[in-house]
């Protein structure tokens, strides 16, 4: 007798990498596989790049062709889910890219396609720090700051697919310019981007910090989550400061979400909450109490970091394919 | 044969006054009936003046009392929707008053209580500005700013049912002190309220304004909607001039409430959209559109003006008394 086709390949197409799971129909991890995300290719490029990614975790897993059953992307930027196009990504130059029908060309196979970090949210929320709760709101933390809303156990999609950008939600009216174009987006204030500038600034004043020697010891031209850890670990006034300012804003963003959206959990994921842990999350949960409307809330809402780490956003695209797949 | 007993008694319990409406089950309206809110009564004197207004409503409508199956009301502040119990309402000075357990007792009829704005919300979506969408978002600008939010058709209620609290997300970090106790939330920013409070502090500075003298002459205390109307009309420049600054931060507050949310409307409701209508609306409109996130939303989603004044919170408490009869 034939098996079921239930296995599902989960892609997170980051900005500097690419992975992809082999997931099968209860959700056993068969096979992982990463590639680096080569930003010099053009869409083409790199949607072969993600077809060879598949290919290979496909092999590795061992699994019959006949057994697998879609393709689920996590892509970053604006997505439509109906169609699988994503309309923009900033981070990768991509403008109204068909990436559901390109890579469907390719891998013959069906393939759904749905925001990142939505898809980190829902994989959160279905197997890592969310499980067990109807209402929760992720954020992730980055580049930039992006997030996803589940209600009654799904995730809340809004009228066009684009719910949850929290990251452009402005919480300083007037505030430093967002790469979106706005000003005073937590994503402008709270981001790896966002402490890299101010970093970048309080240098060119003259401030002393060890945080360039850092980065070039590790080989960084960026201000990495490894970096930022670094330099916490190192004590470095600098580094400890802008860190404060930052999970300040994001306390207030935690409490905007909670008073609006009232969800009994918040999961707050990325690369800073996966290296850094309880140690980022714990200022971000106090200035967040600090601005609940609920005092009730501060016992009852739950903030913690995510526990899936990279692995999030391929799950979630797992779950999220086997929901769209049933209707 | 007896009628099916499908009449609801929709409350709105507002600050100044109270207003009920006795509604059939094709959604007419029967009778309507309104009274001051006397604040200076104790709870148990206030709940015994909401069960004579709904006796008096009720005795208007003529209808027989076998064909009523519940009073609904929407009540100011943090409700809580299971046990019918008002947690806290500053603006009558009520913690933890049990409005659906005392009510039912003089009414002898069952009793759904809500959060008057989010009633407001759901009245304005089933019969208003928001009907035929399922995605859309209410906020509710008056003494304070209140909100709802629609997903897929129905009210958005959170974990706890308190989700909608617009007017208590921080805009500007750090901002003017909130009558919740924090800083810089949209009320403390853009309610009728903080436009009072900008203005006494213009005047205290010396700013010249006819704005006392409208006051006077239709002997109010307080600057109501009827009195910023008047002082708009007659071009008073500090009336104009803080209402533009509130219209920018309402703008900022639509634009968040998209961008995080995705409706596919947003309807303003409150006493000044009641009496400016378009006026009040179009500077909104205009800023929000500058922070949206994705361009083809300022095409796509819709900011309107309430369109049932106010009967809209009594509507919204029918429509959410039937959806919890059927459960």
């Amino acid at each position: 007798m034939a098996k079921k086709a239930d296995i599902i390949v989960g892609v997170d197409m980051g900005g500097t990498s690419m992975k992809a799971l082999v997931v099968d129909g209860k959700n056993r991890i068969l096979a992982i596989e990463k590639m680096p995300t080569n930003r010099a290719k053009k869409s083409r490029g790199l949607i072969a790049d993600i077809a060879a990614l598949v290919a290979k975790a496909v092999r590795k897993s061992a699994a019959k062709r006949s057994q697998f059953c879609a393709v689920s992307i996590g892509a970053p930027g604006a997505i439509d889910p109906k169609t699988g196009t994503v309309r923009k990504a900033p981070n990768l130059g991509w403008l109204n890219v068909p990436l559901g029908r390109e890579l469907t060309k390719l891998v013959r196979i069906r393939v759904v396609v749905n925001n990142d970090v939505n898809a980190g949210v829902v994989g959160e929320h279905a197997f890592g720090a969310g499980e067990r709760v109807d209402d929760m709101t992720g954020i992730f933390v980055g580049t930039g700051i992006g997030g996803g809303i589940i209600s009654r156990g799904r995730l809340f999609e809004g009228s066009s697919g684009a719910a949850g950008e929290v990251g452009h939600t402005v919480l300083v009216a007037d505030g430093p310019l967002c790469a979106c174009g706005h000003h005073g987006c937590a994503e402008a204030l709270a981001s790896r981007t966002a402490m890299e500038r101010d970093v970048r600034a309080a240098i060119k004043k003259g401030r002393k910090t060890a945080i360039p020697a850092i980065m070039k010891q590790r080989h960084k031209d960026r201000m990495t989550s490894s970096v930022i850890h670094a330099a916490l670990k190192a004590k470095d006034p600098l580094m400890q400061e802008v860190m404060a300012r930052a999970q300040y804003y994001l306390g207030i963003l935690v409490a905007n979400v909670v008073n609006l959206l009232d969800p009994e959990r918040v999961v707050i994921g990325g690369g800073l909450a996966e290296r850094m842990g309880e140690g980022f999350v714990q200022p971000i949960r106090r200035h967040a109490y600090e601005y609940f409307l609920r005092q009730a809330d501060t016992k009852r809402v739950k903030i913690v970091p995510g526990s899936l780490g990279d692995n999030a956003g391929a799950l979630g695209a797992v779950v999220l394919a086997r929901q769209r797949l049933k209707h």
